[in-house]
């Protein structure tokens, strides 16, 4: 019998068949209880060695991995950016090598160059974990967020979503389509004519890039994170004027379903893509709580994807 | 029976009662101990997670918080600053739910903005230990210097206690102040004019401008680092003449009582604000004792804010 | 009887005696077998304190101390550089002093000042690891290459090995001599006039200039990073320029032994000092291993420096 989830990494959810991602999300469930109790910890990682290896800049998502590995009981270890060989020059597979002969476990890795995670997954024996790559995918983030939406509106099938923003940078929009659709709900997707990819139609979504139009009876509303940083050349807006086009206010929630829950991936830009009243609606913000799914995600796929070299029955 | 620490958070001294301050380094002397010991291992907060924040450079504070709480069994997780979402605009509000959302079970906070601290302490579930914040408060410095002098002296009541240099800047002598007075000593309070506040007398000490005439018969020196980073606008003493005038030199140790202690929170400016011989000194210098304090108290400070949570009989 | 290694800390290869290297070497053996075994872990340090203080930086050889102490069960604390209070001006010893207080078992150091270790082992009670000071020594570096030698070999002793490339700025060379010269390896430097130390002869060693001839027989070619950023005044050649003469490609192997071993400590500068071919030769090349021994040799020193604190028999 195959093991409920027979891949080695996870590196994206492309290629992730729907029960694989519904098992994560199945997994997730019991750390969330963990966390929420008095004490904290596990020990079925004890004696694992995890390596986060950080190429790009990051809190939440680092140290939600760093939490989770600790509660585990892993032994885990930052491959700290600025003091990391590549400033000297080391390629990148050079340094997946070096993690591999530590005998690392597991290696979490978040890059800035799309690919770069299958790039170092390909050279190593262990499981790799991506934590986001480019603009490639951020695939623990598309599991906390449908982890979030099927915990609070009791299931993913046939719920409406708009993900809506700066799609074009965005990682976090192509995998949550890619895990979304898998899971039956309806996508749409909703951005600026610049910061719409070209035949996004093709992912299975619908595209607006009217917001207002784009929002109507959605159940969810998944705002991004507007990223200047990574714009170059063409349209860069401001602030100001994306606010006045692509922002959530509360007037424009109204044109989503009554009860539509809000996201965001974070960290926000308050009164750029979503206005404070909305982000922190007391019933229908669920950013917090993406948080928190967040860790418990996380050490879903620390257990999953370690349960072969761990020897768990049915995992050989 | 209310607990001997009724508080959920440790971000100041001011508002502790003295035997609350006194019960802390009660608790502290056993952790002394154990540091001495060959194991310095206890497990009592094995499960939870200690989640340290500093947003302004620091080694001896946060080198000391980690031992601290890895030696009570704690998984540490550092947030660095360098990798801070508050670099991509997060407000400080938005990384405290993050924290919170993670369930810290501790939050440990070193920040720039005085208040900072309490900011975070009032928008998280657990309790919050303040590290440093700006010029308000540095709640286990004042600790482990009540606990150096009350190790050294066998008491605190009564012992007369000179806090020389840069008051005006300083958050070590604001809760060394509040910590000592509050405890029965008599506190004197050296400063250029140009460095000291105003109305300091108001916090039960007595100011004195004069070196050397305040130095009269103290029983414990304590010096503050020159914080020259910290001064804008004004009168920036350069090195040379502020150790002229505020310097503690041995002779000037001379006018303190025959045996009066030396103590720095470091790091220190050699030369500066105190003359290597002094800060050396065999007998008179307990400034490598203070550190060693320093681990012992955020050790207690530690075990005792988590009693509730521990679910420590008289803590519910 | 004396223990197989009566010396406190490891701040270099010079002065140990060839059994003592040997020694470090065997129980390195038992921690290759563990890495790699199912569970990574043994609790022989739980309840000690290892901090590592790197004031340059590093990857591989922080990451490598740092897995190697928590696979041990130590408490590792990483002093940041960046955090560092020398950066407020604080001197070497004042650090190594605080380090102290705070009851360290093991404090490992990387620093760019020759000496700096040994300053700071004068200073504290405990063992002191040496992870790389200035142009002086780099002795876990050795000790790995020399396990390497000995693992693929068989044998130390009388196998002809050339150090080639930068020798003058190079830790690595300056410790690999001393280890290789003292367990009987015939050791040749090969390095550009400007590069080669004066009179390097006296530590044992024949000194070539042209590279070809030095290879010839060479059972094991030990290629060092070209250290561009450490050369000031005086020639600093191009890439290009060095690799033409000192490059290390296949047809120059083709002079050394027909089984030649190739070493580099990492991180490479690919088609600088060595051509990437030999690099990932899937016989000759020993760099990943060597990866692989660093961590099981420091594993060996933190075992071995920590006896007597653990009062493991026979070594009070």
């Amino acid at each position: 019998m195959a093991s409920p989830f027979p891949h080695r990494d996870l590196t994206g959810i492309f290629g992730l068949q729907p029960w694989e991602i519904a098992y994560l999300l199945d997994e997730a469930e019991q750390w969330i209880a963990l966390n929420r109790s008095r004490s904290k910890h596990d020990d079925r990682l004890a004696g694992l060695t995890v390596i986060t290896a950080f190429f790009e800049n990051s809190t939440r998502t680092l140290l939600s991995f760093e939490i989770a590995g600790k509660r585990l009981g892993a032994d885990v270890v930052n491959m700290g950016v600025g003091q990391s060989s590549v400033k000297k020059g080391e390629t990148l597979i050079d340094t997946a090598v070096t993690l591999n002969a530590m005998r690392a476990d597991v290696i979490v890795i978040r890059h800035d160059a799309s690919g770069a995670v299958q790039l170092i997954a390909d050279k190593v024996d262990c499981p790799v974990l991506n934590a986001g790559d480019g603009r490639h995918e951020h695939p623990t983030q598309a599991l906390l967020d449908a982890l979030t939406i099927r915990r609070r509106k009791g299931r993913i099938e046939g719920v409406r979503v708009a993900i809506c923003g700066d799609v074009l940078h965005s990682r976090v929009a192509r995998s949550n389509i890619l895990a979304l659709t898998a899971l039956g709900a309806e996508v749409r997707v909703i951005a600026p004519p610049t910061l719409m990819p070209a035949a996004i139609e093709r992912m299975g979504v619908t595209a607006f890039t009217d917001f207002d139009a784009g929002l109507d009876g959605c159940d969810v509303v998944m705002m991004l994170r507007l990223q200047r940083e990574r714009m170059s050349g063409g349209f860069v807006p401001s602030p100001r004027e994306y606010h006045a086009l692509y922002g959530l206010t509360e007037e424009r929630l109204e044109r989503a379903a009554p009860d539509a829950l809000v996201m965001h991936p974070g960290p926000m830009n308050r009164g750029v893509e979503i206005t404070s009243s909305v982000a922190d609606h007391p019933t229908r913000s669920a950013i917090t709580e993406q948080v928190e799914m967040g860790v418990a995600v996380r050490m879903a796929c620390l257990d999953v994807l370690t349960r072969r070299q761990r020897g768990v029955e049915g995992w050989a």
